[in-house]
């Protein structure tokens, strides 16, 4: 991205306008950079096995802290004293198909936020179950790729309890990669997730070679980024915590923009000072914690018409 | 720190005086760094999903070897060829509340030391009953922060048992930091495992900005380290994991206090040769590595009058 | 190694000789890192909770991708969409007592392949009731360290049911380090995984200061590596993930090869790249992801005559 490039509110011919530098947007996308360092919020997470330590870490280097739980007990003790939760449904054990549910429906009965990874959507009997029943007692935010987003909708069954709005492209933008294919898909889950939000409000976050982030009404596409976040084991998990992180400190919409801009500027960075996936994912960790809020506030954001 | 300010033993008139650089526990510091180095003992550790990967990292890279294991049969049988073991209660699974007492009563029952970290100590009844079960058979260290400290000597209800040791502040010294509110709690505590352990001796490290042990009679306060140390997920856990490792060559007192200063001393190395938490990490595995057996044993430390 | 020593066929007086330039394996080596690397396979883990950050980073940075499960169900959905598998029974949890035999099982009558590495083999009444019920349903590589292969020779029986190959040493060839205590017990196991594998082939691998690789038949001595392998965690177990990703492109014998070679070049550069634990882990991977597919294929190979 490019300074120039952002704040011109022009429609770039495509069905999408840059985010112009004066959208309120953008003021509460910095604040929330800043807030999160200020007030170092605790982000509670139940996630896999494979990344929980990078989840970890990139919820500390952008500023705030970190709790990771399994049992009930813990999970919702620990969500009295958090500002939000994350839940990744990556590596399962036996235990999560009754405890998954039974920590949604408390956190639900309790008011707290929470984002949603639905790792490997479509894949297993038990992730499968553990997916569905979280159409009740919903989480706030939703993050994954296009294929996760797609297969939550299709779980859930959104695209027939809204007859009115059907899969369909969006006039005027063609699917230039596989994150458009989820648009229709991730509306309809932001939509459902805000009617059940604590706050009526909720988000989802399609993470591609460029982002796309809906609040069921505004459709922001995100470019930018590094291919060499595929390379690294935990780029989209961590990405999912430190989103709740921020909804520590944000509105969902707010929050889901701010993370994937954050991570998007803190890629970039890591690409130009490694030489690997090693040294990529150290200088990640690096970059989270030395972007600006300016930085990730001025970032190139497209919107739909 | 300063290789000046240490060897004085003048009173620093405010209840503590320096350790004088001819105390004989200056010789037991360095000879438990070298003997690790040179016999690399194994410890055994039973430890949270989070940050395992870097409890065993900081061991290998202290001079350790490192083996992790969660069933009870793994761990008795691993506990007969291991020097020293190290329970860690992060993230529990359901099985952890029957298996976890079992493992601490057949450790004491085979005479074996172990090092506890009561990690987020009065959260979750679980972790709670599973924190009481080991005040029968405890370990020989105990390390924490200072509210896991207070809140296991609560648990424990060590104030009690001891009416003659009521909590007080120690004469003459302030609470200018949190770990000064644990100190009774810690040396009540040491005192408990010192009852129960084989040697007749434990310790308790309190984790802070400024570190506190003691063996429940001499009380010692370690200045330095890197506030990055609270930046990274895993300090406080491998720290734990880095005294069972000191604890396999060195008695309690010895092993905490060793694995404290190498602590401070590796971190304070790391902390200049990094740019944020990602590259805090990899350098503060080289400087475990890399840091003296004269450096940790030449460390500014502080004994209670 | 050097260039000039691996291409003259030479025997070295040991009853070895180098293999030369022009033997085929070294194109199917050659041509198993560049299939890799262009088609990105997918080989699933059931992987212990210590290393499996690291063993998927292993992977992704070799050039395939990586899924992690635990259930039965996962496991086997997933071996639908992954070109192999790799199972570790590093630190066992109580389910994992039926479900890994049910996997076994699952994956033969599916046709599948996978590579075994038997951490910790004799250690654990549990971790060795896993161990012998994959006798019956066996995988397509073992990969371990010396004392791992002769104690899995060992719970199979496999001298008592090859009488005419009982243990002895190899003519000529004395023990000059662990791996070679392990050859008699390697042979018999990839005999017994051949005998049982979907395509008739099998292979183990010994990892020591001089690796050794053998299909029953054949045996390939693969000098060179680093000692800091050992003092980073997941070293062995991420070459075991790795094993697998050439297994999903190459047969047993080529992926087993290829994979040591890789660890052993990256591993060598990664040494002359770090000062410590910390930073040689960042420059393997980095060197996993660089090393050229001819210095893996051009590598020191010695074969037993």
């Amino acid at each position: 991205m490019s300074i120039d490039s952002y704040a011109d509110g022009t429609d770039n011919n495509d069905g999408m306008t840059s985010v112009p530098a004066t959208d309120p947007i953008r003021t509460k996308i910095r604040q929330a950079v800043i807030d999160v360092r200020e007030q170092t919020p605790l982000a509670q997470s139940f996630t896999n096995f494979v990344t929980i330590n990078l989840v970890a870490n990139a919820q500390l280097a952008a500023g705030g802290t970190a709790a990771m739980s399994y049992l009930p007990d813990d999970v919702i003790a620990t969500a009295e004293i958090a500002g939000s939760n994350y839940i990744n449904v990556g590596t399962l054990l036996p235990f999560f198909k009754d405890a998954l549910p039974e920590i949604a429906y408390k956190l639900h009965k309790n008011g707290k936020t929470w984002v949603l990874d639905p790792v490997a959507a479509g894949i297993g009997e038990t992730r499968t179950a553990i997916l569905k029943s979280f159409r009740t007692y919903p989480p706030t935010i939703v993050r994954g790729n296009a294929s996760e987003i797609i297969a939550l909708d299709a779980m859930w069954g959104l695209a027939n309890a809204e007859p009115d709005n059907p899969t369909t492209r969006p006039a005027g933008v063609e699917a230039v990669d596989e994150v458009d294919s989820a648009v229709d898909a991730a509306k309809r889950i932001a939509r459902h997730l805000a009617k059940h939000s604590p706050t009526g409000k909720g988000a989802v976050a399609v993470s591609g070679a460029i982002d796309l982030v809906t609040d069921g009404d505004r459709v922001f596409r995100l470019p930018g980024g590094s291919a060499m976040m595929t390379k690294i084991t935990g780029a989209g998990c961590s990405l999912g915590g430190v989103t709740a992180t921020y909804l520590a400190v944000a509105e969902p919409l707010v929050a889901a923009l701010a993370a994937s801009l954050l991570y998007d500027r803190a890629s970039e960075i890591a690409e130009t000072r490694s030489i690997g996936p090693g040294s990529f994912q150290v200088a990640l960790l690096d970059a989270l914690w030395n972007v600006t809020a300016d930085q990730v506030a001025e970032s190139e954001i497209n919107e739909t018409v």
